[in-house]
This record gives C-alpha cells, structure tokens and sequence, in this order.
C-alpha cells in the first residue's frame, strides 16, 4: 500500500470511530482538589424580578454555596456535603423544597428527595413525605440504614420515626406564597408565578478532596399536583446520579421529560460510553436530546469540571471549587 | 511520514477508539418480523420442584407467549402486545404480580407496574396499588391519559377510578400461597419458596410488524416489605425500558441493585453509544455490572434479536418470533 492510500485509510478509519473515545479521559479542569455546583430550580423567571427578592435568591445561594464550599475545603465527604447544603436549601421557604414547598391539588405538601454516593452507587430516595422536615436527610437514611433504595407515602414516613428524624407537624409547609400560587392555578387564573418556583427543585452536587462524588435533589413537587404525582426527583437515572467514573448530576425543570430520557444517566452513559468530555454529555443532553423550556442541570466531573446548563430562561445556581473559583446567577 | 509510521499511526488510533462505532448496526438476526419475549421472574427456583407444579408454570409461559406471538403475527402493536401479555401474567396467581402478588410486612398486596413505549419514549409507572385488578393497564392509562409518567399509592387509585379500570376489592390479591410464604417469613423460619416468587415480576417485550419496542413490567413486590419499598419496576431505566433506536428491555431480581445500577437504560446505552450488540450489552450488564445472584432480564433488539440472561439459579421466562422460533424454559 503506498503512503497515500495508507493515509486516506487512517483518515477514514478515524472518522468510522465517530467521537475519539479517549477525548473523556483528557482532564478538562487542572489541578483542582474540590468543586461544587447547586441549584435552585430552572424555568421562566421574571426578569422584572423584584430587586429584593432577586437579592435574596442571590444570597440564599451563596450562602448554601459558602457552606458546601467550606465544609469540601475542610476535607468533608461529598455525601456530607450535598446533604448539608440540600438541607439548608430545604430550609430556606424561597426553594421549592422542604420549607418552601409548593402545594398539591387538595392542598397539601408532598416532598420528594434522593441522593446518591458515586464511590458506591449506593441510593436512597423517598417520596409523598409530609412530616419530614429535612426529606434529603430521610433520603440518606434509606441508603444507609437500610437494606432498600425507595420507599414511598406513609412508609417512609413509619422509617423516619423509627430512625428518630426531625419530624414537623404538616402545616410547617405552610407559607403563604405557595398557597397563593395554588389559589391562582385553581382559579384558572393565569399563574405569574415563575415556572421554577412552580416545578422547582434544589440540589448539590459536589467532588470532594478524596475524589469522591456525590448527588442530592430535594423538591416540594408541582403546584396543583394530583393523583399521588412522582416526578424526577426520586426516579435515580433520571433526576439524580453520581458515579466516580463519570460525575454527579441533579436535574431541575420538567420532571417527564427528564423520566423518559433518564437525563441524570444519560450524562453518565455518554461520557462513559462515548467517551464524551462532561461538558460534551452535558451539553448533548440538554441540546439534543430535552426539548426547549424543559429545563437543566449541574453537574461535576471526576476531574473537578462543572456544568451548569439550562435550555430555560433562567436557573438558581452557583459553582466553586478549590481554584478560587465561586460564583452565583440566575439567567444567562 | 513514512508508510511504516503511517500503518504504527493507524495501527494506534484504531486501539485507541476502542470497541468500532459501527458493530451494533450490523443485523444480528436476518428477516425477523416480529418478536417476543416474557419472564416471570428469576432467583433460586427449585430444581426439584413438584413436577405438576412445574408443568403449571411451563403452561402458563406458554400460554402468554402463545397469546403474544398470534396478536404479533396479526400485526398488533408491541405496546398492546406487551400489555395484553402481562394483564395475562398478572391474571395467574403462580407469578408474583396481579392476583398472585406476595404480601408486605403488614399482611397487604401493593402491586408497581410499568409500560414503556419505543417509539416516543412516553412511559407510564404506578407504585403502591391496592384495588386495581392489572395495574400494568393503570400504567398504560398513566402514559397514554395524563401528562405525567408515575404516580403513587391512593392518588393513582383515583386516577384508576377516573379512567375507570377494573377495581377489586383488597383481598381478590389474597392467596394461600402467599399468605403461608409471609408467615414464614415472620416466623424467621427458613422460606423454602424460591426467590423468584418472593422478589418475583413478570415482564413483556416485544418488536411488531412496524418495527416499534415496548416493555412492560408488573409485580407484587417483595414479601414483608416494609416502609412503602419500592423496587425497580416503576423506576424508568431501572426494570423497564424500551427505545426504537436499540431495544425493549425487562428486568426481574434484586430490584434495588437493578435501581442503583440504571440496569434496563443501561443495556440501551451501551448499545447506542458504546456500538455493543443487544447480546453483548445483555451480557455485559448481567455479568460485569451485577453481582452474581442478582437477577435477571429479558430484552428484544430493533432488529428482532431476543436476549434471556440471568445470572441466578433459574428464571422463569419464554421466546418467540416470526421465524417459528418458540420456545419456553425455567432452569439453564
């Protein structure tokens, strides 16, 4: 074969591979030792937001980024450190998720969580809690106290008692605003409410100082919910995944759409399988396969690289790591 | 670049992309029109199992399969092939799901089901129900009549009530069988029933004459669950999953491993993005993935191919095609 031929070959060889598959495993990110990224929801937020309450998502965000941020610097595990941010989301009645979660149909507050270690795979999510104040924390129980990954309704909440967590009577759900935002939908009123505070969701994901990752996502649900509606959040694959061999993702927006596409999964599967960098999957996922205004995602690499991606108008989120890097948005 | 360098460079990027690209684009099975595939779990099944109990199980199979290949050949859709099959599996009270479904903790039936359509990915998944006679048609209705994939406990009751499915009373699920294993179970006396009948599902596959997957997936759960355990088989790309583009796939087992482990959206993934074959990503799932024990799937590829892996004693499980392939078995 003469040089030509053998260079047209190699040239047609290299694009039947589609993607290299090597192109995952060039470090995106150098030298960095921790990183994590949340989120607060993602949808249509008014632009025309009031000064104040923006102010006070910016600051609820950097103060849960702070916290995680601080806790990794200290050598934390990422489990420890995506459930203390969650909870301190959960919190705070701003997110649409423990504190602030928004009402069902008949009135009441069913919260969703699940969390996930990428050193193991190891799960836990529960959902249709309403006495649990902190349902990451429920989450993480299931995982480690017991033999199962998912409980559901009364349950879970008969495994929280048993595990002696924080318990609140139902009508600390209760804020105002979300009961507003049902009175509104229920009215058939045109809801003004941005469409992140009525889906939203929050989460952390994070890698730590041992090169471990972890994922949690925490919601109240959506407004008007019926009929005992599971979304996303619970669903592992779809709202939540973490895998040392890929990265930790937590999905906010459409909670369907991230079901039938397994969105959380999928990220992991292209960069493991593809070969595809974090940033590739992430944006692949997002682009391609979701539809415009289903929402996004953050997401951290095993190599400290974050994505933080929505096809909405806007999304609550922060990312830091251990380069200095440390900031805060909510649109683009 | 000498042609010597040039065939080491070629030699190089070739290793370096790994599996080709191109190897699941390659028919594995030659004018196949239309195929099946059920399971009606796997686990430890008794080899010295009651010999009419045995033919009990062989028959049914092959009933179901039988009921599955004639509506295939007369051109139904997968996505009524499959329902149709598992409402059958559901019927029989030898399989843990429908009327034979096990008992929870507390002495009650809480039946999971899930559909799952290839061609538009929509998807459909029900947990916790008590009254609806098959919920893989509840599933299905959750698909096909709302805008949401999965619902729970006393609201997917009511949703069954509004789309008017067949209810029964709680203990139409009561069977002898069942209620004895539970006692068992209660007692901490060994169960000496097999594993596939108190973890078991059942689960259909099936490519029709348009070239459309589905997947769906029932069961009774585990006997003396607790805590409002849920497995895998309503969690999308855990025990149930189905896309046009690479296979329908149904799973059976340990349901948490199958959970942790995104076992059905996996084989998919590997088959989409890694180029795998349905026999390889089958095989690459249930032997590196899993641990052994674990359980099992089946699973059809676009291409008519049909794959039954377990990595378990034995599952209960039948195969069928357009080529006149028809067969059933339980063991190895």
């Amino acid at each position: 074969m003469r040089p030509f031929h053998l260079l047209v070959f190699f040239v047609l060889a290299v694009v039947a591979c589609g993607v290299p598959q090597g192109s995952g495993t060039m470090p995106e990110v150098e030298g960095i030792d921790f990183a994590i990224a949340i989120h607060g929801g993602a949808g249509t937020i008014d632009r025309e937001m009031n000064p104040d309450l923006e102010k006070a998502y910016r600051e609820a965000l950097e103060d849960a980024l702070r916290l995680g941020h601080g806790l990794l610097e200290q050598g934390a595990t990422s489990l420890d450190v995506v459930e203390q941010v969650v909870r301190r989301l959960e919190d705070d009645e701003l997110f649409n998720a423990g504190k602030g979660a928004v009402f069902t149909h008949e009135g009441t507050n069913e919260l969703d969580a699940a969390i996930m270690d990428g050193a193991t795979r190891g799960c836990g999510a529960v959902t249709g809690v309403t006495t649990v104040k902190n349902p990451i924390s429920l989450a993480r129980a299931v995982m480690e106290a017991s033999p199962h990954v998912f409980f559901t309704g009364a349950g879970a909440e008969a495994f929280a008692e048993k595990m002696g967590l924080e318990r609140v009577e139902p009508d600390y759900f209760f804020t105002q605003r979300r009961w507003d935002s049902l009175q509104r939908v229920l009215e058939r009123e045109e809801d003004r409410g941005s469409n992140a505070e009525k889906h939203g969701t929050v989460g952390c994901v994070a890698l730590d100082r041992s090169g471990h990752l972890a994922a949690a996502t925490s919601t109240g649900g959506m407004t008007n919910k019926r009929f005992g509606r599971v979304g996303d959040v619970p669903v592992i694959g779809a709202g939540t995944y973490a895998d040392d061999q890929t990265a930790a993702i937590s999905c906010t927006g459409h909670g369907e759409q991230f079901i039938r596409n397994t969105v959380a999964s999928r990220v992991s599967a292209l960069m493991e399988y593809k070969g595809l960098t974090l940033a590739e999957a992430v944006e692949s996922v997002i682009g391609d396969v979701l539809q415009p205004g289903d929402g996004g995602l953050i997401a951290v690499g095993r190599d400290g690289a974050i994505a933080l991606e929505f096809n909405t108008e806007g999304m609550y989120r922060g990312a830091a790591d251990s380069s200095g890097r440390f900031e805060v948005a909510i649109w683009e």
